[in-house]
């Protein structure tokens, strides 16, 4: 289960002295997180606990709430944005599928709406619902967000269109804050079932609340192995010393890379299943780390699809970045490459191996091209797609990013630069004040 | 329908005699482009002149097996990877939708497999045409790319299992290179209909070849119509005088911010059916321009999405970046906001107002806060969603780019440093020399 770090690509570009060096500065980090975590429910460190530290009656209300929709929808509608969309859905296509809604199964097709401002996109999903059975979770901290509060009046206009008031009242679920906040005054108002985020944990490390757990649970994922899963991981990624803890010594790398002019990080995956997950590392690393003026930009790309159209620039363009590699040991579903006895395409030489295999050989070379050509290249690998493995995986970042954060001396936990814009949309569409 | 590039928010970044000051770069650019396209068959500039030099025998080809296709197949399988299916892909989302295969409708579903060496990928596809008639466009220049060939064997295989190999041969559609390759081999021993990608034309500026026209002809697409407004682009982006020609004074923005340090082009857009447009516009000019240790980086995000994701990096991370903002006057389909008595989440305010519009102050809000935050915003417009549109807006593009890496000394239309993961990757696997 432990996410293997491979650091041995990267003996050109960083040198065993360095990692002394660093050391003091990942111990300092290392005890700001402790403190903060253990002294300070202000500090938004919530997550760091959450593994060990869940609510048993709010795990069995999820359980209890996935069950009923799975029963009786045949769609789950999700309204959220950012960090109250992004852990489930990658959690859901990591162990479900990228095509998860296209596949034949017997849990509910899940869509996720209210992450963004298109009609188009809202009218698709309307009419896919027109004939079935449906019910909405809206994940929503405060409940005045733009995007998931336009997408739930209409949501829930349409719910109640269908069923009534009534009775749409017990197909919607409200995952929010415990203390105030507009959502939470709604439901308690009209009776909908609540779910409650923590006070200290903001958006992008809320997988393990209900933001994640309950839309998680109704795509049939087993919620105990992906707590179980993250309790490994905050288990075993205590220890300050960077050889012996892979996630603080992936830390002290991105540090040490981002201070020779490196200043983009791709994180690069194998399997299309794997997408929503980059997109949820973007966000971790983007919100928490770029402040300041400082921070790596973080990007990704989706292998072997985009070697045909970044690999160009990875191998020839500015040298201004590195590659954070993400690999699966036995990704399953395997297919034998089939024999043809004209061998015009010359693939036979193939014949016996597996597209699995090649993939392996795709990685490799492509690691092996891209050290050839200057760019530092880390190796994360995890065994399978698996509950656990996610579990792990997912904690396993958020606390290398936490501890990232510290070592540039900004706050991983606030991200005031995001309000600019809302504060600029809510003036020019006149919002009383 | 031209893109009209909007210019305002550069004029703390761009001082007026600096754009005289490129002109005479972007003439020798325009010139080069010029003289290599009217005497140099092997330069690859065979896409300047494509709009207006379609081969009508092969449009009505195209057009005949559409039908063909649209008649007796519920699914369309697209093999090819880079630019052998984005710009298929780009244009079919953005005229269609994002969710195209999820929605009711009276074309084939189009599925594009080859473009990565995933096992599950490939599983679920076969799953889903299990019990559905089923065709197949093979697009691959060489027929030897490692990805699609390897699709091609798996899904050929499927076919020939389900129809005999007789009947197969009737839904096997090859797009190649005219003269050599072993797909044409193929295809001719075989006896499937071929399509042909003419030589002096690469991969990423292919949309309006066979290649792109096929599998767009089959989503339901009028291509004349797609081609009228690529005409209308080579008509119209001629003139080598950038207050003239603003696909000329996109490219010498681009320059002059590049020399300014702005080293990350960030494509925004704010409808999802855009997202594979921005890959598309991520190969091309990824592969053009970043070439010998130069280029600029270019990445996209999906709007206002990705706000609450690398919103806080945009404000306040490092400024070595730069926006290009592409907007949709008119979305099309749009939802008025509804009204509650209660009005606990204080949208009431917006009730007679549409999801478009809240869209649109949402991008007015972004490019004032980022203009303030010290990023250049160029703006670019077009006017709705339709065939005419995308066609001038890939030209229109397309052009920029050619103009872009003249500019900044790189032949656009190589693309070397793709060649060393596969030269590795086939060394791996022990391919025979």
């Amino acid at each position: 289960m432990p996410v293997k770090l491979d650091t041995s690509y990267l003996n050109k570009f960083i040198k065993q002295h360095e990692y002394s060096q660093i050391q003091p500065l990942v111990k300092m980090a290392h005890d700001i997180l402790q403190y903060k975590s253990e002294n300070d429910r202000t500090a938004f460190t919530g997550w760091v606990d959450l593994p060990h530290n869940q609510d048993k009656k709010e795990l069995e209300k999820i359980k209890s709430a996935a069950q009923k929709i799975q029963e009786n929808s045949q769609v789950l509608i999700v309204i959220g944005i950012g960090g109250s969309y992004l852990g489930a859905r990658a959690i859901i296509e990591f162990l479900k599928s990228n095509n998860y809604n296209l596949l034949p199964k017997d849990t509910p097709d899940i869509f996720f709406v209210g992450n963004n401002l298109s009609a188009s996109y809202m009218q698709e999903i309307l009419k896919i619902c027109e004939n079935k059975n449906v019910s909405i979770n809206v994940i929503s901290k405060s409940g005045t967000t733009a995007e998931p509060a336009v997408a739930f009046r209409i949501f829930r206009e349409f719910l109640e269109n269908k069923y009534g008031k009534a009775n749409a009242r017990d197909r919607i679920y409200c995952t929010t804050n415990i203390r105030s906040g507009e959502l939470k005054e709604l439901a308690d108002k009209n009776g909908y079932e609540t779910f409650i985020i923590p006070d200290n944990i903001s958006g992008r490390f809320s997988a393990f609340t209900p933001a994640g757990l309950l839309p998680i649970a109704v795509a049939g994922v087993d919620i105990d192995r992906l707590l179980y899963g993250a309790k490994s991981a905050q288990d075993a990624l205590m220890h300050e010393d960077i050889n012996k803890n892979d996630c603080y010594k992936y830390a002290a790398i991105r540090r040490l890379l981002y201070n020779k002019g490196k200043e983009i990080e791709i994180l690069e995956t194998y399997e299309p299943r794997m997408h929503m997950f980059s997109e949820w590392f973007k966000q971790l690393f983007g919100e928490s780390e770029a402040k300041d003026g400082k921070g790596i930009f973080p990007t990704s790309l989706d292998f072997t699809t985009d070697l045909h159209s970044m690999g160009q620039l990875l191998q020839s363009g500015k040298k201004n970045l590195f590659e954070t590699v993400l690999l699966v040991k036995d990704p399953g579903n395997d297919i034998r490459i089939p024999y043809f006895p004209e061998d015009t395409d010359k693939l036979n030489y193939l014949h016996d191996k597996t597209v699995s295999f090649v993939n392996s050989q795709a990685a490799l070379g492509t690691i092996l091209a891209h050290t050839d050509g200057d760019i530092p290249n880390i190796i994360l690998e995890i065994s399978h797609f698996a509950a656990e493995e996610i579990g792990y995986l997912i904690y396993f970042f958020e606390k290398a990013c936490a501890i990232s954060c510290y070592m540039l001396g900004v706050n991983p936990f606030d991200q005031p630069g995001v309000e600019f814009y809302k504060k600029n949309m809510l003036n020019l569409l006149g919002k009383p004040k």
